[in-house]
């Protein structure tokens, strides 16, 4: 029979798959003889089960009784016995954390007769009656579906009422009126009283929890971290340790490290006589917890001890929840803590100098996400910038755009292509939508481990946190700044640093960041760009690790670029030759009119001419393009887009020409031949239709123009001993027929060029595989073939029978909604459908050709998780905008070493 | 080393992929013992690497002078000696017979020298100079690619100015003449002197039978018939034996059966004092094969031994070519003779009766093609018709369309959708453009073995031949009808009876012919609806033949059908159920209306009620079909279009509305409203886009609507005693997750319905496979679905990326030409690409699900071709048009015969 429940002396660290991040990490504490409060996890599998059959497994009461009766016994306590009751937390941990997304309930064993029994018990009746108040308000939001404003709204006004500062100043009696009155609001709701039986609470809760798991917030939550929708959530049923016993009591958050900068030291918050969300939810303001050390110095530096040994165990910065309850310690949670991009890097070559992880395993903790936002513009230090407040930096990044006050606000905005900045008194995980949408998320409260702090540097927004000198009144849509006695509303402009805290009013210019100067002028660039020793370590850090993964990454970085600027860019960031070059890209512009004369010649004689105008236009490109890449190769794809994108559109041409003859006008010659030529170019669906390679079939002088363009190119640079390695790419081949065909002609005019040059020209000629026959036949195409380059943004579109267009439409918005999806098939490569056309298209390509070279040239060649399955299945290069080069290299790096430790070589902890 | 010249006693008829049909039935009849002039044949693969290197490899040459010197030693001659010549005929031979494709030059060995010696040997100097002639003219022409037209022109002028009637009237001083003549139009033509060495002109003749494996004749006849364009032909080099040495001396065409009707016989042709070219180009009409008893009766009887002999080693209707020399008789070439579809059904029962072969083999023997033909419409017996005059028929059929006599003309009225009859006073080879585009064909001369008549029967054309009371002349588009002293014209309406010869003026009315009365009335009907004998045969074979194939078949067949009269048509046509009912053809005509509403719904309740509107018309369209297919399973498709689709075009509508306000005009709400919905439902490429399944997840009200009406009108049938088998299919599904959502909707509706009408409704729910990843994740897909159908269509323009519109593009024509198809992927499927996704589906289908179903619904359910694959990869069941079932039952069942035979199961033959 399968084993749903394990108790904290079961488990350890590596068992997330069945125990979530939280219970696997509270075993590891347990086996380390921390001091973890007794208690029991539920696993992930009984959650897929309760998801799947809507019922949880037949044998789970049984096990949780005998777990829970260990634990009574070990407590010497029963769960809510009226005399002197065990109450326990529930709480939700799934494989990757996922904070503040799914459900907690604290306190669960309280009852109408245990709360006088704690009251006894503990002689505090004032901590036992907020115990009471705190389960009945937090059942009933997460368990009972209640509105939890209806809860929160009583305790302001009972504070209003009485004129409180705050929750301390509540009395035993205010509470024993909140719990009538929680009580009364749960009846109302729900029809039935609060439950009071024990069990029925924990069971209840248990549900609770792996419902979270489809929240919407949940749902939203994992689309962007990439999370899988089946993996479901563990429960972790704790004995319930208690920070609000008093002022010998209390709870916080501590970091082994900086998590925005990487320094070691004491980071972290305390909250006296309070519970765990007290902290979480921002609503008082926290203690650094430096200062702890004056409340409660024994605590403290047990705190400091573990925190020690914490590190040095799992060899990474650790993120912990710790209460004291009258003086004794309680470890709740320990788990590798998110960090700001900026101290990933940092972190990672401070353990490698401390001789806790090697450089292999450094370059597998940052990765190319993280180098992005670190690439990321910055504002600019000499602008003038008007200050209006300074907050608390909590992720970093420098966000400018329109206040915007909710979540319906930030979506509509930022639908219309405006940046937002998300400004709130304080977010709470409801608030997911509003952030996802911002630019940048400001807070007048809470600290660095507030919910907005928390997700922001998860998904890498800049946040700025507990600006006190702020009042947001979300009802009119004003931030008042009090300092300045100034009122801006909804829609006004501001600018937040997430690095220094600063907000300021209206727009700011930004600059290349740093990191950025490194990437693309070298690490003295970069240091010469650093204004500080912080930034320097940054730089450092960063050219270390990118160079350790140039050294290991078995992948070699391609960029995309048309045209010598670009490709003099992706050079500077490394790139190792054009992967792609769109040769129509230089048909735009003035060009244009050239493409149409083509399409629209009478004859065969005017059709070269026009084909004969645009060679030396087009060589005087490649001229550029291969010498900014000398001695580097570039891919050079024959002519891809349907001809129709060099005429008008056929509704629009058709309405002008219309209304200009039904108001008596005639149309000119050239008019009919155009109008003509746009309805016979016209397709239903053309991209299905003619395109890529069916054009140089069709007009075969396309492939003459290119082709001669790029050997005359070539031959004229080689006279100039320079060293240009030009390939000749062609597209959408779908048989290997058609590339015989093209390629017979290809090389019957690179044999005359030749022998008009004098110059020897050997050039590479491969095809795109980008439709599913062309990787299911690739076994006979590589026969005829030098490399194959895997145009997986069009194998998409024909592999799921949607169009890139699609991913703005309402489908596709659905699609996500119904998880059919967590991100899109165009942004991270569809592994089981797409992936498995590359692996067989590689497999059998390279079976039947060893020498063929194979890459990818879509914009999933820059996508890191698509990098590490393209490393997996064997690609030899991945191809991607310049911009994006530093990133691929980096997660090329990585992906080599994680393929290399998985195979069983060079293990990466070492 | 590899063997490129194989003796014919080395090889036999097994070995035609090497030697070709011809080369391999010479040396079984050699083997036979049987009077072969001795040669020996250069293998297809000589061809296949002449065509890939341009140049025949290095060991050829050497190995045919061993095979030369060995001939020559038997014939005691050597090859142009100028003494005693020998002379030897060059002809191609592919695998498949590809009649007059390709070329032959005969009387090689020819020159200025040996002329002379031939005519001292043979005492024949007529006959000598003829022979060289002969070979000028052919070599010319076919090695040379001289205008054929300038010799013949010459033959022409100089027979006129001497009044001669013919060939036979040219003396040999005339036949010096044209010598002289011939040799200056090569030298003018070539500006070389016609090759006087004897082996130069068989290498020159050997190279010239390699390329015309690439004339354009030959593509369009291999795309016509299937024909791979890689197989190359073989040539054969045989010593020269003479029909053309006077009159003991003649050549003809023989049959085993009568290839139009399957009686026994004597039928063929024989011409006296001629070669093979006079009797297949129909330039002399041929005296009947009878008559050859009166001429030579030994020749005559052992000609008639020999076919017996040969009718019962081939155990088939032989095609005989036959040469008498001077008395002696030479077979030079046999093969199984093409016949009229009738006569391949009544041929494969005679030979059944007659112990030749089993019922199995019988089956094997016809084709639907063939049955296909004749299914077509035959003329109304009892109609009014105007008899013009009659010729031989040579293909069955009945014909109506205008004259044209030239192949453009064909061509182009063809384009424009006219039915058109190719008039001509013969065919060449260079008509087949022509033939391919006409309706029926009709020649003034030949008999029925002259070139129009072969071609005609082999592509399944009406054609009537030696209509000699017809003068046509081709340059004014003229037709002289000399008994009625008539002048028809180019556009005049004619029809065609290839069955009975008969040519009439204007439309002729078509009725059903027998064997369709039999397919969709059964035996009796069928058998009473036959005028004579001769068709009652036919349609008691086609019933015998059909039955065995029904018995045999493992696929079973069902019938794409949206009403209730086709699925009525498609139930006596012998479908076992409805393979796809597309309810979109549901929503059309006045209920287009209705899905207008739906679209343009401002609410949700708007929409609610015009879904609501819909259900009672569809479910008594359900009831109509379910009802006709009682007992029968019918697969009903959810709504799959585009939803654009029914509404207006958007470039019509912009351009309408555009004109009315140039005009002054004001657009009312509703126009305002329908261009707003057709804009946003406009997509770039809707083939790609938001249809099939995804329109169920983004207005489930459809989903609810569908299978209510399916529901409701199955337990309607029920509780009326019947038995109605819905199954509910899901279309273009790409993830099993759709589905998923779709079933639990759909299982949601039919549980309320069952509830509703207290009948259990356990109605199958699968799905389509049309999309490549569906494919590439069957095993999945597969654990949610009760039954795959493939929607090839479909999968084949996204596997291959062009869309069904692209078969009547530009791209499309060139695709042909090229070779990169020789038959349209969407006529039969694409084995190597679309087909491994098919085979991949199933496979992976059927692994994860054992008890799941599979079929296919495009119109490649209905292709012989396709059937067989589909047979062979395990498809259950195929679902074509009603009118294609009675084909795919006899391909079912012959697909069942050959993959049983292939797989080493009963052999066909025992």
């Amino acid at each position: 029979m399968t084993k749903y429940v394990y108790s904290f002396t079961e488990g350890d660290k590596d068992q997330k798959d069945l125990l979530g991040g939280k219970g696997a990490n509270l075993a590891e504490m347990m086996n380390l003889g921390l001091p973890v409060p007794p208690g029991f996890t539920i696993t992930t599998e009984a959650c897929r089960a309760y998801l799947h059959d809507g019922a949880v497994p037949d044998s789970l009461a049984g096990e949780v009784s005998e777990h829970l009766a260990s634990v009574e016994q070990e407590m010497g306590k029963k769960l809510g016995d009226p005399s002197d009751p065990l109450l326990v937390s529930v709480r939700s941990g799934a494989k990757f954390s996922m904070p503040g997304m799914m459900d907690t309930v604290l306190n669960v064993g309280m009852n109408d007769e245990s709360v006088i029994g704690l009251a006894q018990v503990s002689g505090n009746e004032r901590f036992a009656w907020d115990s009471y108040r705190r389960l009945i308000q937090m059942f009933g939001k997460t368990v009972q579906d209640i509105d939890g404003d209806l809860f929160s709204r009583e305790i302001d006004n009972l504070q209003e009422s009485k004129g409180y500062k705050g929750d301390l100043d509540m009395t035993v009696e205010d509470l024993k009126e909140l719990v009538d009155t929680f009580k009364a609001i749960v009846k109302k709701e729900t029809g039935a009283d609060f439950p009071q039986d024990p069990r029925e609470q924990l069971d209840m809760a248990t549900d609770a929890v792996f419902r979270s798991w489809n929240s919407e917030r949940a749902k939203i939550y994992r689309r962007r971290e990439r999370i899988p929708d089946d993996l479901g959530t563990a429960v972790n049923v704790c004995t319930m340790v208690f920070g609000n016993m008093g002022d010998a009591s209390g709870t916080g958050v501590a970091f082994t490290r900086d998590p925005s900068t990487g320094h070691s030291g004491v980071y972290g918050d305390y909250l006296q006589n309070a519970q765990g969300e007290d902290v979480v939810a921002g609503i008082r303001n926290t203690l650094p917890l430096s200062e702890l050390e004056k409340l409660d110095k024994a605590s403290y530096d047990q705190l400091r001890d573990i925190m020690e040994q914490l590190e040095k165990h799992y060899r990474d910065l650790c993120d912990i929840e710790y209460t004291i309850e009258e003086g004794k310690l309680w470890m709740l949670q320990v788990r590798v803590g998110k960090r700001t991009p900026a101290a990933a890097f940092r972190v990672a070559t401070q353990l490698v100098d401390e001789g806790l992880i090697n450089e292999d395993e450094a370059v597998t903790r940052v990765t190319g996400a993280q180098l992005t936002s670190l690439m990321f513009p910055q504002f600019d230090a000499d602008a003038d910038k008007t200050v209006l407040t300074v907050g608390t930096p909590a992720s970093p990044g420098a966000a400018t755009g329109e206040i915007v006050v909710d979540n319906d606000q930030a979506e509509a905005r930022a639908a219309a292509g405006v940046s937002v900045i998300l400004v709130r008194s304080e977010t709470n995980p409801d608030d997911l939508r509003g952030m996802v949408a911002a630019s940048g998320i400001l807070t007048a409260r809470g600290g660095k481990t507030s919910h907005a702090a928390v997700v922001a540097r998860g998904m890498g927004r800049t946040c700025v946190v507990g600006a006190e000198d702020l009042v947001i009144d979300e009802a009119t849509g004003t931030v008042f700044v009090k300092s300045q006695n100034k009122t801006l509303k909804v829609g006004d402009v501001i600018a937040i640093d997430g690095t220094t805290g600063q907000v300021f009013e209206g727009e700011v210019p930004v600059v290349d960041s740093p990191v950025m100067t490194y990437v693309s002028h070298g690490l003295e660039a970069g240091l010469a760009a650093s204004p500080d020793q912080d930034t320097k370590d940054l730089v450092t850090s960063v050219d270390k690790l990118l160079r350790r993964a140039d050294s290991k990454a078995r992948l070699t970085v391609r960029a995309n670029a048309d045209t010598p600027e670009d490709s003099t860019r992706a050079r500077e960031f490394g790139a190792q030759g054009i992967g792609l070059t769109r040769t129509e890209h230089m048909f735009l512009g003035d060009r244009r009119q050239l493409i149409e004369n083509i399409i629209l010649a009478d004859s065969d004689e005017e059709q070269q001419a026009a084909l004969d105008e645009l060679l030396p236009l087009q060589k005087g490109d490649f001229v550029g393009i291969f010498g900014a890449m000398d001695g580097l190769p570039v891919t050079v794809r024959l002519i891809d887009p349907p001809l129709h994108e060099f005429l008008p559109d056929l509704t629009d041409l058709s309405v002008e020409l219309a209304v200009k003859q039904a108001k008596g006008g005639e149309l000119d010659e050239h008019e009919k031949k155009v109008l003509q030529a746009v309805k016979s170019q016209h397709e239903q669906n053309p991209m299905l239709g003619l395109r890529g390679v069916r054009l140089s079939l069709v007009i075969p002088g396309f492939v003459d123009l290119q082709v001669r363009a790029i050997a005359e190119a070539a031959a004229e640079l080689i006279k100039q001993g320079k060293d240009p390695k030009p390939e000749i790419m062609v597209p959408l081949i779908g048989s290997v027929r058609e590339l015989q065909i093209v390629k017979d002609q290809a090389l019957g005019i690179l044999k005359q060029v030749s022998q008009e040059t004098g110059v020897e020209l050997d050039l590479p000629i491969g095809n795109m595989i980008e439709l599913p026959r062309a990787a299911l036949t690739a076994g006979e195409i590589a026969e005829e073939s030098q490399f194959f380059s895997f145009g997986t943004n069009d194998l998409t579109q024909t592999t799921w029978g949607f169009s890139r267009d699609d991913v703005e439409s309402s489908f596709f918005q659905n699609y996500y909604e119904h998880g059919i999806f967590n991100v899109s098939p165009f942004e991270a490569v569809d592994q089981d459908g797409v992936g498995q056309l590359v692996a067989m298209g590689v497999k059998n390509g390279k079976a039947a050709n060893p020498e063929l070279h194979c890459g990818v040239c879509g914009e999933h060649g820059g996508d890191p998780a698509s990098i590490h399955f393209f490393d997996a299945v064997g690609l030899d290069y991945v191809s991607c905008s310049p911009f994006r080069v530093p990133v691929a290299r980096l997660e090329a790096g990585r992906a080599a070493i994680s393929n290399e430790s998985a195979a069983g070589g060079v293990s990466a902890s070492a």
